[in-house]
């Protein structure tokens, strides 16, 4: 799937909603323990409810490897059910790998070959050699992090260049952009502060941002469309725990898609304000 | 297994040999293919020769899910092999994980409860809550990436501080070594330049560093233990493609027995030139 592909689905769902499926098992209902693959049920049915409201599903992948294999038969049955009844979705491995160019090899194949994700998390630190393999890909993304929003972020990412005095995540937009094309690289940037993405858009003006957690990560979804949105969109905005986890009885699916329709109208408002193509003619 | 302990193993085996199990299914001997899982049955050989001149294995998580499930069934399988059968060694998970905090928990989960590796390689791009949730279990370490040896490492990792004046892998084992101790962290140091060993241990004098790819990726052992050395060796030298690729015969066991064993042979001879406990009394 290419930027424009993406863009058009965004256009026609009026949504730019990412599903983030971290699937914990100790926080699936009860009652879904006793299935045969409980977390793939969970997903399932999340998967059925949500699905008319997002056009991408995120997978990160330390809630699956947490239960060794049966956790990665779990993720494959995920992959399995979107790709055969939704093969529109983005779907994203939230994995932030990133290692030696013939290892990085090796998880592209791991994700994109073997798995079938449309898009990876990539982590920046080894450079490029650790991120090329991704982006060796026809119609796949590498999903650099660039701004994280977790409490020790800045530690690092804030390191401000002696030489060109860019701190480390502009650095890294301003090196990365050139490895690849906004038709193969996307940025992870935290929604908790809107000026930091109003910077980032200094850097990368065109990109895909893929932002996680707005709601229970503390992100406006309003404040960061107006700032970051494009007139291609260029955003997908991630809800995990919000929309998932949001109730644990029997009717988990029903009040999940109640959160995910939630988002998609206020996602749809803000794109029929910015994108000429959604706009209504002026027949007055 | 703490910093003492495994110091011990070392002396006792006149060793610091960690041997790097990265099989990719597509380099091992053709008729090993012909088993029911080829890259279990390659790795059980492997050990079983190597296991004389090793303190440590590191398995290469890349190689392992590249082949899906099955690959985290050999995975698996290579991790009971080694504890049943040499419950002494110390095993390394080359995962390069690291996300916020509730997610490394479940990293941390995957490798250290459910696989039970006794340490794990970890991305420090996030910061401290990333980082955190693999230094919480008892007697397990986190190995952090401080400067890695790829052709891209410079890039990010010398970005030098505008405040402080420190490079960017200097300031993250100045930062991370105060999250842990010297019996739960260690630090990835690239061994192809000398004088940077030099450079990491003026900030991690007594941490024990793994250093990746002597041979293969042109490190020299004797510089790297000249320089990076300490009273309690403070080093693990991995090998993996010089070891587990230097033959493709039915031999390919005998030929990384060889292998290991040359570099034990020199490893004992750096230790007993460096550490007191290892020298021959003078009787003269």
């Amino acid at each position: 799937m290419n930027s424009k592909e993406l863009f058009d689905k965004i256009c026609a769902k009026r949504s730019f909603l990412c599903v983030g499926l971290d699937s914990e098992f100790g926080k699936i209902p009860e009652f879904l323990k006793r299935e045969q693959n409980p977390v793939f049920e969970f997903n399932r049915r999340i998967i059925d409810a949500t699905a008319p409201y997002a056009v991408a599903y995120k997978m990160n992948t330390a809630f699956y490897e947490a239960y060794g294999v049966s956790g990665w038969v779990n993720l494959r049955m995920t992959v399995d059910y979107l790709r055969a009844n939704y093969p529109d979705m983005f779907l994203i491995a939230d994995a932030k790998r990133g290692d030696i160019g013939n290892t990085s090899k090796m998880y592209a194949k791991a994700f994109f070959d073997t798995i079938g994700f449309d898009a990876m998390t990539v982590a920046p630190y080894m450079g490029e050699d650790s991120i090329k393999p991704f982006i060796g890909y026809k119609d796949k993304w590498a999903i650099i992090l660039a701004l994280t929003s977790n409490q020790g972020a800045s530690t690092f990412q804030f390191t401000k260049d002696q030489y060109g005095g860019l701190l480390l995540f502009e650095k890294v937009i301003n090196y990365s952009k050139k490895w690849g094309t906004t038709d193969n690289i996307m940025y992870v940037v935290g929604a908790t502060k809107a000026d930091m993405i109003k910077d980032v858009r200094r850097f990368a003006p065109e990109h895909f941002l893929l932002i996680p957690g707005v709601g229970e990560q503390g992100g406006s979804l309003s404040e960061t469309a107006k700032i970051g949105m494009t007139d291609k969109c260029g955003l997908l905005v991630n809800s995990s725990r919000g929309i998932i986890f949001a109730d644990s009885s029997e009717n988990f699916a029903e009040v999940a898609a109640q959160k995910a329709s939630e988002l998609q109208l206020e996602m749809a408002r803000l794109l029929n304000s910015r994108i000429p193509e959604l706009q209504e003619p002026d027949i007055s």
